[in-house]
């Protein structure tokens, strides 16, 4: 029979749909699909001595070999957004715009263009995820930055069709309705319950146990009960807390130590799959509320959404989260 | 300069980026990916002949040749929903889950498999939107379906392989989040203001001309203000009404010809783009209301959206409307 599921803190239904269902199995990258990349690419801008195609080098964390570097943060070549344009709202007729106020940069994660996320060390995660941390916070810190978004591409299917390991950040002078209705949603359920649903749904899948895929003392990995994609992960803090600048050196370590798991599992288990991941933080306003929480959520591009979709916003998912999980821990 | 914009109605902002943008005719199919099909398949399910596949025939339209047929409804064989299914909500632990209650069916818009619709005649596309019509009618006559979606997916990046012309019905017993927040956002509207959002941006939209691409009687054909993907179209109904099952025999031959000429565009233009189309209508219990209006949203597939997107659920569109309008109207 056909399951529908609600998701606790977006009230979003998702549907499995036994009829369509898959195996996790069906869902590994066929063999000729499979990527190999050179360790250098000369027409690549993210590779060391090609730095005359970036605009400029915003910072760089120093590697141990001297002169060399680990990771870099540098503008976007094509920025969806920059900071020299207004905030100010502009009717025009009966509708209304602004100019295309924000930043977007990228941090690339590794000198070497094949040296993928999920093959690196836990340690040279950690330098990626200090990277994040330190910019996170001092573009928090100015007032007209209502969120920065830290996001990640990887593969085509997501979006991306340059290789060489990077994310990137995006900052914008507007809180978007989908996190401002998260935020509404958890502070209802606060308001109501008088705890943060984040947390509650932490303390449910730690004892349960069936959709568990990682744990250590800080964060819990782990399928969300109304997953909206196949193998979907998220990766949550134990302790409430709810901005992603908050992190503690502790947990910098710790949440390496996740990705690293994750994102191997991932890569192993379905052979590099293309995915998305977007740490899922707070807008400036509300980073100090008890009812936000924040995660990160690795959503893998397996499944095409269509018609149905656009019209309801309602996710098909062939695959249940219990099965998922318990294939990435197989 | 890059601009961002909001959607009068759904409240979305999208970013318009200039530095990213595209010309029109970059979004043209080139030309080593395009289809070509053959009058029959002996292995499609939906080609004349092949009945046993199909798990049965729901009705079907005959055509002028006698024992020959025009449109069909069939059960979809792997249904997403079905109607045997329970619809009361059931506890799991904190979290709420249902069993797949619905429908899901698929309406086969021409014996022939390359008679794709935007190749069809007005009166052929004609005898598809009263099909829609009827069985849509019937079927909302029943409580306990609370949304009846009909929408068409073409091509594989609108999450459809098979290429034999069709639509797909899906009718769920909840009302989905995105829908709810729809019809709230236009009522708040209407308390605000008195009047239909939707009438407000015909209005506008049939003034400013500057992203019309179709109009005749009774409906105008436009790219929306703040389009969220490159040529994505709106069929509005110039008469204010909430549900597309009133919809008035002289607007179905009326409406047949504005699909006629938008997809007929879009697939000239284009070289037959991928896309979805659904018809926004209302939920049951909304039918009558002052402040909703039905409307076709067709949305090209060429474009994809990545972790920026996921984040925060605002659209990065490489094309703005009015470029996008004058491209199909030349």
């Amino acid at each position: 029979m056909t399951e529908i599921r609600q998701n606790k803190a977006t009230k979003q239904w998702v549907i499995y749909s036994t009829a369509r269902s898959k195996r996790p199995r069906d869902f590994i990258r066929p063999a000729r699909e499979r990527r190999t990349l050179p360790e250098y690419d000369a027409h690549c801008p993210f590779c060391p001595g090609n730095e005359a195609m970036l605009p400029s080098i915003i910072s760089e964390t120093p590697a141990a070999r001297r002169g060399a570097w680990q990771t870099r943060i540098v503008p976007n070549k094509f920025p969806a957004l920059v900071p020299e344009a207004g905030r100010a709202r502009i009717p025009r007729g009966i509708y209304l715009t602004m100019e295309g106020h924000g930043r977007h940069e990228v941090i690339i994660e590794s000198p070497r263009h094949d040296c993928d996320l999920s093959q690196m060390t836990p340690e040279e995660i950690g330098v990626l995820i200090e990277t994040y941390h330190q910019h996170y916070v001092a573009l928090m810190k100015e007032h007209e930055n209502m969120l920065v978004l830290i996001f990640r591409n990887h593969g085509e299917r997501a979006g991306t069709s340059l290789m060489h390991p990077h994310s990137q950040m995006i900052v914008t002078g507007i809180v978007p309705t989908l996190v401002r209705e998260r935020e509404e949603r958890a502070q209802r359920y606060f308001d109501e319950w008088g705890r943060c649903v984040f947390c509650e749904m932490l303390e449910f899948e730690t004892n349960d146990r069936s959709r568990v895929v990682f744990e250590n003392e800080s964060f819990l990995g782990f399928v969300p009960f109304a997953a909206e994609v196949p193998f979907e992960v998220w990766i949550m803090p134990k302790k409430h807390e709810a901005d992603f600048g908050s992190i503690s050196f502790g947990q910098k370590t710790a949440l390496a130590e996740a990705l690293h798991h994750v994102l191997g599992r991932l890569h192993t288990k379905l052979a590099d799959p293309d995915y998305n991941y977007v740490i899922n933080s707070s807008p400036q306003y509300a980073a100090g509320e008890p009812h936000l929480h924040w995660y990160v959520e690795i959503r893998p591009r397996l499944v095409t959404p269509a018609g149905f979709e656009l019209g309801t916003g309602i996710r098909i998912n062939p695959s249940l989260p219990e099965s998922d999980a318990t294939f990435l821990n197989q």
